[in-house]
């Protein structure tokens, strides 16, 4: 076998959202074709790969650095020994070649949209979904039948009342997650570099309106262990630290990303200063900055949770390491639970026995969401049985992707 | 006044060299023009800028992630209270609106492109070259009058044999350096992210070659005071102890970036084991990154040099925060000696008082290197009066850049 050709294109999935960093509104995401020459029903194996969301414009570097160094392999390089299936260890060496070590970001998402690709060819070549081929390659026997879900939401929007958000999440209820995940900070939202609004007294209204949004939610939700809340690394300590004291009561099933994400002393610190779960690590993009996080978080292995998201991250092949270093400082891979709400997690999750995934029941469509026809069940999504990562099963996903392939 | 115009494109710095972990033969570089409506010498303000060495391929991101950002911005907003000048700070939080915090890497280089022309088109608008700005507008004073550089080469090529090496060292040394760089490590040259090789005779064997090519460097320069050794963060600790040990009676000025750039834990044991200066950061690209390193890297203010890179970082706005940072921690300015050989951090070395710039003699051409007619004299180099960064002294590099404002 080999691969024939790898396309790639920039598709939209701008939506009209907020968190308390960013809005959405001009955000793209790349995707990507790996084309093989093998067939299967008749038809020649594809992979697909795209970009997750929160980075994007990948595409200059997918062409002018990275997929050149694919096209310029010999072949049979990128296979493995016995040159029956793709091998994403060798491709992915291939992709790195000439890079330096250090400053993970945004090369990251060109490479982990591009092994998205190859895992998914890798799994239609051999005609299996791809959280079975991971749990029979990884040693993990049976891969789970059903993964944890929580709904992504709670975005700040222009004219979003407290009715608004409690029937967004009302919402979610009805469509079977049990937990959900609300934006907090925005309210003192100032553009990022900026010197800090110092002004104690927007910080104290900030604090006074997400509290009055949480309690709104509350009273939908009925209890604090079906509620994350989400910063987004938008707070300094002493304003992480008064949130945390006021969510307390609470008893939140987590408190997310509460300052800037490679600031591990002031997660740390705040460890100690808040009683309940904490998440973070969606912006660190690598191997080497989730073991820096690890050693210097002061995160609780039995209790906190983990969300690097591989499509961001240089994809399953730099996800296995992270895995890797994980066990050998002690975590669990339960305590992992991605960011992103794609398919590929989905199925690393059941595959590598991961404690969940986030879903974005609303949007960044079509790239997130699951299989259609799959309902969420009392908290749990089930995965379809398609070979590969399962894209085809989406159908407004799987008409953009085949796009590519015409 | 008002920015007219930004334009970039890419233009080529390929070099037929290779360091420890990456050659440089495929590599690009951005230039960035920002073009005023200011007219000095009868002729239109026009900012340059370029993206340093070691990331490239960050024209997609200034395409159309970064530079549609500042076209939408009101040019008003762009300027200072008085609307007589740029204002970085400004156009940096442009730059960076809807921007997600961590994960440093790639668009720190187009934002630090961008950084760049605009500190040059801000000297120019004031008639000044950007080292006196900044010493007048950062309460340096006096800028320095002269900036140390060393001479960073030693790179493996080819057929390069210890008489070409020696050969090498011995021109810098003609052209009035005192203190040279050579790489180590390069020989266990393996593909980034392929299993590391384990074989320990290979390991030695590297060793003995680089003891070799350390001692014919030490033939040329007689001193291990005019010596660092660079080993591109290939190492893993064993590695990186067995040359300490080996380098330690040397007496060298410097040992650069033995391990993984990010690995603080590596470097602050590796500091244990070794009883010489040590210099590492060209591979951080933010304050954050940065504070990691003097947080977690056991690294020693009296002793240590830290080689952050404005070019690669978000520029000098981004770096005012690190050197800010860094004096909190008790770091003078002075052990700040950045990567990169380019004029921009010279500027900022005589005007900010750092210790000193990393000098490429030979490669990286038109890019680094500074201005033309101004020799290093034992060891030192001095800058030009021309306004702004001074890239209109250096006539290979102006060609390049001029080209955009045609």
């Amino acid at each position: 076998m080999r691969i024939v050709e790898v396309r790639e294109r920039t598709a939209s999935i701008a939506a009209p959202i907020t968190n308390a960093f960013i809005d959405f509104t001009g955000m793209t995401c790349s995707v990507v074709a790996v084309i093989t020459d093998v067939v299967r029903g008749g038809k020649p194996v594809i992979g697909y790969g795209f970009s997750s969301n929160g980075r994007y414009s990948a595409g200059g570097l997918l062409r002018e650095r990275f997929l050149p160094r694919l096209r310029a392999a010999r072949p049979e390089s990128l296979l493995d020994d016995a040159g029956a299936n793709l091998d994403p260890f060798r491709i992915w060496a291939t992709l790195m070649a000439n890079e330096k070590p250090g400053g993970h970001g945004e090369r990251s998402t060109a490479v982990g949209t591009v092994d998205m690709a190859v895992w998914d060819a890798l799994a239609k070549v051999e005609d299996k979904p791809l959280y079975r081929v991971l749990a029979e390659r990884f040693g993990k026997g049976e891969p789970d039948a059903r993964v944890w879900v929580y709904a992504a939401g709670g975005y700040y929007h222009p004219g979003k009342d407290l009715r608004a958000l409690q029937d967004e999440m009302k919402s979610y209820r009805d469509r079977g997650y049990r937990v959900v995940k609300m934006k907090i900070g925005g309210a003192s939202r100032v553009a990022p570099g900026a010197r800090l609004r110092r002004d104690e007294r927007a910080k104290q209204e900030s604090l006074a309106e997400d509290l009055r949004r949480v309690e709104a939610v509350l009273a939908v939700v009925g209890d604090g262990k079906c509620l994350c809340v989400d910063a987004n690394g938008r707070f300094d300590l002493d304003t992480a630290t008064a949130y945390a004291k006021a969510l307390q009561p609470f008893g939140l099933f987590w408190y997310e990303e509460a300052g800037d994400p490679l600031d591990f002393a002031l997660q740390a610190e705040l460890r100690r200063r808040y009683d309940g779960p904490m998440a973070t690590g969606e912006n660190l993009f690598s191997m080497a900055d989730a073991r820096n996080l690890v050693r210097f978080g002061g995160l609780n292995p039995e209790r906190d949770f983990l969300q690097f998201d591989c499509a961001l991250s240089y994809g399953l092949v730099e996800y296995l390491r992270t895995l890797e270093m994980l066990a050998a400082h002690g975590w669990s891979s339960r305590r992992v639970v991605p960011h992103g709400g794609h398919q590929m997690s989905l199925a690393i999750a059941a595959g590598l026995h991961l404690g969940g995934n986030e879903s974005y029941p609303d949007v960044f469509r079509p790239f997130c969401g699951f299989a259609d026809g799959i309902a969420v069940e009392d908290g749990y999504v089930r995965l379809p049985d398609a070979p590969g990562i399962g894209f085809e099963t989406k159908r407004e996903l799987y008409a953009v992707m085949k796009e590519l392939a015409s």
